[in-house]
């Protein structure tokens, strides 16, 4: 197996190898479009069943709507179909004939195309709004809280497995309310929801807040996110939640009788997560020896490998092996016993640290001996030998302490990354030196957030909502600014 | 709420109906796209987990594939594509521009016309094999089993909820492999998971067998399905498993080395079920009342419903419904308490009968005072007295009766609905008269099984896999035949 280029050397190229090696996704045979490989994907699923559990929780439901969206709804919200209608892929026809020229061959039968273009959804406010108006009559008929787990398409020119692909994985939430306040309490509450999933599943530390003008969801009246601090000090948006106000009810006409009778608008909100957290989960932990997971999302926790010179050592390592691995299923831990006599226990070793499994227990005949394995680390890459009586107990704790010190080393990593620039000179100092997150003063308008980006690449990641507040001067026009807020540059 | 129209009054509005008021899905904005409701995609869910459990249980795993197939991928293996080539949405723009005349509106812009088009996939096999060649080199690359959980569209023009709509969710196994019998084994495996699932999960007898040559899959050497009988008497298929042979390996060149190191050829297999399952579920079982759920597939197994007057006496009956909720919570039964004030009791019978809620357990006064409840069947539609204490023992029991008495139903209608027919013109009796299943002999040829067709609208559903060999002569003609096969008209 040849090794992973190191972080250091080329922390671009370490990740697209590690997708690959790592068996979790490649390129397809379509342009920007992914296939999720079976390890990959099972780790996605682990993110999705908990997102759903957490969903459900706070009371909402899953539904279904079309993959396409007719052009004319599509278009109803101008800004929401202005911010997209630059990369969408638009279905024209319905029906291929026989090349007349080459009887092998498949043409677009000109006869079959449609009356209205259908845009696959990049997002599907308006498809679902322009359903929830034949739903809301009443304000009895409020709140819906639905999520949808879907595939959405947005033709983006560059792409990269799972952070950016033309085609992917998501669920986006989309709920409707009697009054302004419920929808802004919906939109912080999924924010949290999203906050408490990264950090205590994701084991990544996520800073809480609100995208400036510039960078909301196109028709959204407020964008909350969640920003997190991948390895090269880069931030990676990894959940938004917008509250929408009433421009979809307005655009889809979407009006209920409130209880003094009054005819009103519905207040909406829309919350997202995709595939690109796999991207987000990838770059906050690993390292150049591959896959670091925390434990809630390893399809294999725990795994044995057997250490042995001829088939009756290895019958008296199966038995013990097989003896453990049951015993750690019996506490819901999954443990995969690699008896496979093809492969040396190195290049096993080297394969689970690849895919990142978090523990790994070796046995050789001598540990049978001592009535003890060897049971080593991914994420520190440290071993220790341990008695196999109460082993499970060991591994059970051993997989919490792992699972909390990855948060710790994550968020210890972004606090020494995070800096203050108090001028513009000591804001691109930092930004080339140390990278990061920088946190400074800005004057609230689009303009010194553009001039700051084309100059350093550095956007306005979020205000952080637990902000302090500090009277200071922006970077560059040195008018008054109330409250720092956090640049980096960003995926 | 006004009443289903009955099945004897017009079968096909009644189920129409029926799934719109039972919440379950709805037509759209887009031609031939539904909306899967809140309940109806819970039922879906159900379904989902249950075969993703199966399908992991027999050592599958999941992946994902894009979602549009290149149109010369498409073309590649031809008698796929000339199945599909008639139905399919085509993306051929990536992009939408501002409507020069009408600022307002949107374009396909002309400048963004794709190289080479997308084909919206209708099914997978070309995408999967075209990635499959990538990691097929040798026999130790074998088997590959995949499973993808995805949306598929296929551009039909007569459209019916969840029965044939233009966008659908299902599941698609993939699987490649060294040998032929391995293939065949594992078609026939998948459609024994299908139809274990049919029977003991949807509580839905099926028939197993083969397809004849003119109902294949356009790709498939062999098409094994599982037949189901509507309340109709008309016939559902509700799974089938494709034996491949080596078309797709031959068309995108997957080739490997077999032990002795020879190239070859892989092995295909195909597999899928859908969300017209849920079409079949409610055709199978419900009535003029609207759904009837097996407990396994029902996302409220139990709904309690008090019945009081005033405050005083709701409160003492929400201390008992609570308590019973949350034993039978304990036993992994999902139980819903409706103490809404605003619905009189009459109403919520009605609605969770048009739900097809499984058990329902009505609490009055009189009922505290004896210590017991009113507990009614949906199946059967009828009621008892059941004292409270042990009611969990009694509802687990309960569901179970109810699972198993649904498919003894069906069943036993079923076989009241099939007949036996030794010539063409008993046959056609058979048909017109008593509908259902007919059992007959045939030619082997398609052209009798065209002027059946035509004649009749009955098409061959399969050669049934348990068939007992019977000497006869064909119906039109008059050819010998080992065997009858299995005719209806059919969803």
């Amino acid at each position: 197996m040849a090794k992973l280029t190191s972080r250091a050397e080329d922390y671009s190229k370490w990740y697209n190898e590690l997708v690959v090696k790592a068996d979790l996704a490649e390129n397809s045979g379509v342009r920007g479009c992914m296939v999720i490989k079976p390890y990959g994907y099972a780790i996605w699923e682990k993110m999705r069943d908990e997102l759903d559990r957490k969903f459900k929780e706070t009371g909402h439901e899953n539904a279904y709507f079309p993959l396409f969206v007719p052009k004319s709804l599509f278009e109803a919200e101008e800004k929401n179909a202005e911010g997209f209608a630059k990369e969408c892929a638009v279905v024209t026809h319905y029906r291929l004939k026989t090349d007349p020229k080459n009887p092998k061959k498949l043409i677009v039968d000109p006869e079959a195309k449609l009356e209205e273009e259908l845009i696959v959804r990049p997002t599907s406010e308006a498809i679902i709004w322009n359903t929830y108006k034949n739903w809301i009559q009443s304000y009895r008929d409020l709140p819906i809280l639905i999520n949808q787990w879907a595939n959405v398409v947005r033709w983006e020119m560059r792409t990269r497995l799972f952070l950016r692909t033309a085609e992917f994985l998501w669920q986006e939430g989309h709920t409707a309310h009697a009054t302004k306040q419920e929808a802004v309490e919906e939109t912080e509450k999924m924010l949290n929801v999203y906050a408490d999933f990264a950090e205590n599943f994701m084991a990544m530390p996520v800073i809480k807040g609100i995208k400036t003008p510039n960078e909301r969801f196109a028709g959204a009246e407020e964008t909350y996110c969640i920003e997190a601090m991948m390895q090269d000090g880069k931030a990676l948006q990894a959940g938004t939640s917008h509250f929408l106000g009433q421009n979809f009810a307005q655009a889809f006409d979407v009006k209920f009788a409130n209880k003094e009778g009054k005819i009103e608008y519905a207040w909406a909100t829309s919350w997202g997560v995709s595939t690109r957290l796999m991207g987000a989960l990838i770059m906050a932990h690993s390292d150049d020896f591959g896959l670091v997971l925390p434990p809630t999302l390893a399809p294999i926790q725990v795994v044995i490998v057997p250490i042995f010179k001829g088939e009756e050592q290895l019958q008296q390592i199966d038995n013990v092996a097989f003896e453990i691995q049951s015993k750690l299923k019996n506490k819901g831990i999954s443990a995969k016993y690699d008896n496979r006599t093809e492969n040396k226990p190195g290049w096993k070793f080297a394969e689970y640290e690849l895919k990142g499994v978090p523990v790994r227990i070796a046995i050789g005949a001598r540990d049978l001996e001592n009535k003890s394995v060897e049971v080593a680390r991914r994420d520190t890459l440290t071993k220790e030998i341990v008695a196999i009586e109460n082993l499970e107990n060991h591994i059970e704790n051993l997989l919490k302490t792992i699972q909390k010190e990855i948060y710790d080393r994550a968020l210890k990593f972004r606090e020494e990354n995070i800096t203050k620039a108090d001028s513009y000179e000591e804001f691109k100092k930092n930004l080339e030196e140390k990278g990061g997150f920088v946190y400074a003063h800005w004057d609230g308008t689009p303009e010194e957030e553009e001039q700051i980006k084309e100059e350093t690449k550095a956007t306005i990641r979020c205000i952080p909502l637990d902000n302090k507040l500090e009277d200071g001067i922006s970077m560059i026009s040195g008018k008054p600014s109330k409250q720092r807020v956090i640049f980096a540059r960003a995926y």
